[in-house]
């Protein structure tokens, strides 16, 4: 696996424990409504990813991109579908996207490359 | 008509042609792009739209909003699903959002109400 | 009543209605995590309300700034201790807090005066 | 004058004196580095107004804009150079300061105007 | 020490030093306020501190956020109390703040251990 | 040449190619932009720098920040006009804007230092 994709999900995975484990009730809601949000509802979660997606680029938050990048890579966005997310973003929230957009398109090329040697 | 969406139509018109006349070329770049970003692509208009509003929800631009609620409800965007964006917007960008929010379901109600009066 | 908090306060309670009424349940659960969240806890309800209120006035939100006057007003947070918290909220935040600050001790100045009245 | 002009200046000036009279020395002491700030030092006042108009309008604060307005127009900012800040905000920060320039270059032209009525 | 504890507060003290040497009067005064705010007043330093973390947390800031976990455990403040800050910044900033709360989190549980150790 | 300045050019290159490759109209027309913005115009391109400097420092955007860090050097900006961008954006965008003006001022040093050995 590419370590850049194992080393951020498994801090990911580390820390939200460890979040958990705060027992503060609020924070737990918070990261349980996280999930819930994206589920099957009116729109599809494609749909919702997406939009989880574009709000974290124009917010500017590359480990918020990152996991919905992968989100979005499960549920099969195309690259073109990728790519016109990335344009949204870009007009929307301006040229200071574009030092995100250059990591997410890094991350989004591993988990397409990853995906390719698990074939 | 509405008088809110009247104004906020009529204002918005005036002041864009207004910066087309500026006859600045970036101005007028950036104007043309933002049409042209959201025409059909490998993501439909109505995704794009979609895409567009919970950018501006999270970025929490009334004006953004009110546009891309209108082009929303152009494309036929279901009250479910143009709450299940909200819910993301809110979830995403926190209760910094809400006042937001309460402004964009009012005018997405102005919206529902003059379309009940044109049939 | 001052006309400028009546009007603020009916307009929250009538949209925050119509915002429960859209029936979505991520909408309705972080409406009520909003409520819980500054109940007292570790720290006192008071506390948390300045919390809250700084962090409406670094992202410069006024309806959410003017919501927490209100709470922080009938918590009796005195006026030097908003000046202090409106102080680090303009260090932190800069000089583009100064508008919502202008305006936000107006409301201050509102909800003493109501007080004063009401004695 | 212009009503909005003189509503905008009177507010400012009232709330000004206001924040002053808290007799906070951290509120007071930034809003003497407010002045102090854009004196001619190695850049021109000129040169700083618009270092500060542009701030403004990234981070998209109406009234902010509205104060380095009237300062570029006192120090003789051209209307093409107006423009090119413009497209500068524009472009760095985004479609969503689109708005914001709209009110920007309304207020822009009402000091043109009263400029020329008082020549 | 921790190694990461030691490289913050390393380049912070060195690069702060060096932000004095620009000799920039503004610089200078603003680094020279942000000692000061904090300082015990109407509030004391501890709940400054908190206005000071949680403001960070909001803008999400990982420096910011760094240094006044610092100084939140040298005031005392608990555990209970640090989650509760955490809870208020994730619900008002969204959670777009979770990245920033696991890193916030992983420091704080430095802060601890380091204590520990020096007992 | 100096290891970190070296690091981030090859970076931002080999992805704003990447980002061309994407062949998506939008992301090509705002790179496109992204240079013809700063074209001498009523303004220098000194002038505009300077401008993109200060809005990338109050959205806080390493990146961007390093990117007209470097075309402000080139440009021949002095250092004592840096010190004023640099507290221009410490005032408006306020303390939260202090670790980003430490890594900006790091940067800066080193361009200077670059020079100093081609000399």
């Amino acid at each position: 696996m590419n370590e850049k994709l194992k080393k951020f999900r498994e801090y990911r995975e580390k820390m939200n424990k460890r979040m958990i484990d705060t027992d503060n009730k609020v924070i737990k809601r918070i990261i349980n409504l996280d999930t819930n949000t994206y589920m099957k509802g009116a729109l599809s979660s494609k749909e919702k990813e997406m939009l989880g997606l574009v709000s974290s680029m124009v917010l500017r938050c590359d480990d918020c991109i990152s996991y919905h990048l992968e989100q979005c890579h499960k549920l099969d966005v195309t690259n073109e579908e990728m790519y016109e997310i990335f344009s949204i973003a870009n007009l929307v929230g301006g040229t200071i996207v574009i030092p995100h957009t250059r990591r997410a398109l890094e991350y989004w090329d591993m988990l397409n490359q990853e995906q390719g040697e698990n074939k």
